[in-house]
């Protein structure tokens, strides 16, 4: 399959906007991605490595409404949490974040949110792009469980990079200081409590602010903006090569349901011999137990500037195929390509050299890395 | 929420492309939509009149390899069909297309599929919108069933105007006479069997053409392309202009999860008092017996082109709202802007005088109609 080129996105209301789009909009987004069902603003009519070196240094305002919350609420919702996790949340209080997997009955990746436990009997799932929410409907009904399942109100917005702390101090408060990483608050805007974490789709630090009502995305948007006039504040978006080079991975490009957790190195979130039951527990072990074929790694290449990676690109070792790079872009701190991508075992260790074959039919020589780059 | 305006799509492999996209990139695509996390080529540098009247009169190929199927296949696959939808489906033949809903235990509608029924153990469901591969292994899962579920690799090729009948014959023969509407035949291509149904998303004729195996993607493109010449055809997509006048519903556009299927004008297939048993009967029958609130219907209003609908736009009698659009556009046949959305009870009748509130804020004088319009 050849890569979709640049093409515009045609409108309607089924990709639906944010509470935040006219801002997005009036500060010129010049790309869009789509993410369960919403735009994903991607670009401002500047570089992507222009973009990379703003983050690194300043401070950005993203619209990731599109990372949709799915609640789970009522006397089942921390049964059916865990059942739809290796992970173990037995320990997990209120008040924390936690990045897991979600899997099936065979182990298959069906989503990667970052989870947040918002009282014993409530959750937000903030996800990546597939609906959770019937995934999480079909096992309640199918089980006969005791919650409720919906999709709030909820339009996270994002303050990432260096100087995201002091912006949120402005607007926020001294209470900000007391978030730990991966831990959220409950703090007050315009009278309005809101959930902030101290998360985000990137390496440089940063907040998430979790609005749950759509009417004041205008003004949240523009207090921010306003407090971070001083602080060089620039609209962006998760970067590609912030990303790649921290190895965040993304569901849908590193892995798919085709994949399993322990490919995508998230062994850290599989609880095997814990004592916790879940769906997908015995695929799982049996997996484990039989060894893993294929895990993600960081591949670093030379050329020019790669095109943009919209199909698995095959990665060989002496004409054996040894893997697919599923996404890459130039570094130009690294004045390297960098990418993602599976590579299978006997192949994946740090420095093993090999060759990409990009879409436009070029053979780069390239080297396995282990992640972060 | 304001309009997303035209942007580029930004590329990824999570969008994936389809076995046609090569070609249809050659052919100068220049829209593209999502749908199931696949790119829907929208546009190809014309007009959507100029492509409404071409398809009209003519015949178009689409790729709509974006109508994903989810396979339900084993010994408790047909039950598991039937109790995912309203619809009655125990006198379906092996070889039928039914249209049908999709709903939740709350009568939520969650898709409305084109449903194949390959063997009295094995369905296609050809989706709109929505992953409803997890809402049907949630079920499973949830509630121990014997069915395998997967989405195989299946792209639809639609051929759809008033001479796709004369082009598949010069490629698939005499056969293609023998399929009646919304029945589906297994015809030979290079060797290859294919799933060719008479059905699609248009009002103008034509076929769908279920390719179940990626690599002959571009050889059934160029077979079809080849033999269409002397038939004038052209590359295609479902025309908005068409669509609207034909009352064609879209999920997420016309209706999302806040539906039910009664007010999407489903009570043909909504079984209610039948001895079947289904998902969300009990909700459903609630719903018939309270009388619904609301219904889809055609409006057709005034003044110049009106802009793209991203969101809904509000419906005005004496300043009382009394519905929403959801999906509009110029009709070049009606000399008017022609419409599908939602109308309360009360306001719903043809002929009912309504102001709507477009996107740029002017306001329109427009009539409520029976579709199709």
């Amino acid at each position: 399959m050849k890569e979709p080129r640049a093409a515009k996105l045609a409108v309607s209301r089924r990709l639906r906007g944010t509470p935040y789009t006219p801002r997005v909009e009036s500060l010129g987004v010049s790309d869009y991605s789509i993410v369960n069902h919403m735009v994903l603003p991607k670009g401002f009519g500047r570089s992507v490595e222009e973009d990379y070196w703003h983050l690194k240094e300043h401070v950005q305002m993203w619209d990731v409404s599109c990372q949709r919350q799915v609640e789970l609420k009522g006397r089942d919702a921390a049964k059916l949490m865990q059942l739809m996790t290796p992970r173990n949340i037995q320990k997990t209080e209120v008040g924390q974040c936690l990045y897991l997997p979600l899997i099936d009955d065979e182990a298959r990746m069906l989503n990667d949110p970052v989870v947040l436990k918002l009282a014993e009997d409530r959750f937000w799932l903030s996800i990546a792009d597939s609906d959770v929410l019937l995934w999480a409907k079909g096992l309640s009904v199918g089980m006969g469980l005791d919650v409720s399942i919906c999709e709030p109100d909820v339009s996270p917005l994002a303050v990432q990079g260096p100087k995201s702390e002091q912006l949120m101090l402005k607007v926020f408060g001294e209470n900000i200081k007391d978030i730990a990483f991966f831990r959220f608050k409950i703090l007050e805007f315009s009278g309005h409590p809101l959930v902030v974490a101290r998360s985000g789709y990137s390496r440089q630090g940063g907040f998430e602010i979790y609005l749950d009502d759509s009417s004041l995305g205008l003004s949240l948007w523009d207090a921010l903006w306003d407090a971070g006039a001083e602080f060089n504040v620039r609209p962006g978006s998760p970067n590609l090569i912030e990303r790649v080079e921290g190895g965040l991975l993304s569901y849908g490009n590193e892995f798919t349901q085709e994949n399993n957790p322990l490919e995508c190195n998230m062994q850290a979130y599989c609880s095997i011999d814990d004592n916790v039951d879940y769906i997908g527990k015995a695929a799982l072990k049996k997996i484990s137990d039989d060894g893993i074929k294929q895990r993600v790694k960081g591949i670093v290449f030379n050329g020019n500037k790669c095109p943009p990676c919209a199909s698995a690109w095959p990665v060989f070792v002496n004409e054996r195929e040894v893997g697919q790079v599923t996404t890459a872009i130039w570094s130009p701190r690294l004045e390297a390509n960098v990418s993602l991508g599976m590579v299978i075992r006997g192949y994946w260790n740090d420095g093993q050299l090999v060759t990409i074959q990009c879409a436009d039919g070029s053979l780069r020589d390239g080297v396995v890395r282990d992640l972060p780059l």
